[in-house]
């Protein structure tokens, strides 16, 4: 079972669209924040201020990013990324398990 | 902002119920186990192995023990326990973000 050690997790947690997306917000062992989160299906738009990267561990979503034409699919151990302050659509089909580190 | 330090934190996240509720296991500093999860509204039965500690961090249950007549409510800041090898029935009556101490 894979684990991440030496962590400060926040105990309250992150609810987006009516809980239908939400996440813990933790920093790993090497200072690096990042969150794990689930989102059922349905169709979200987010912003990101920090640049992320996008590990999906589970479930299936399409995504599109901000300035682009094409929807990307992705799942269990694949993952995207987007740059700081844009934004990206996301088609969540499956009740999806992801990883999203933010990065400096 | 409250938080744990000096986690092991799993990674893949725990779903029930069709992702209805979902929830992160993890290790305190102390190392007793816990998970922080989410309920979204709806009727649930729980099982017990070990006996629970269930804090209620925001939203609102009506908790009934195996055995009891009784529905209790709980909300943000209260808690109820639960015996080991047993269960309960929970409504959750908005979206519920949850602590749960398993104990030894």
């Amino acid at each position: 079972m894979i684990s991440f050690k030496n962590v400060e997790l926040v105990k309250k947690a992150n609810i987006y669209f009516d809980g239908n997306v939400t996440s813990r917000s933790f920093i790993d062992g090497n200072g690096e924040s990042k969150s794990l989160g689930i989102m059922m299906p349905g169709t979200y738009n987010f912003g990101t201020q920090e640049a992320e990267l996008m590990e999906i561990l589970a479930g299936e979503v399409e995504v599109k990013l901000a300035g682009e034409d094409t929807w990307n699919t992705y799942t269990a151990d694949t993952s995207f990324s987007v740059i700081a302050n844009s934004n990206f659509d996301i088609k969540v089909k499956t009740i999806t398990d992801y990883c999203c580190s933010y990065i400096k």
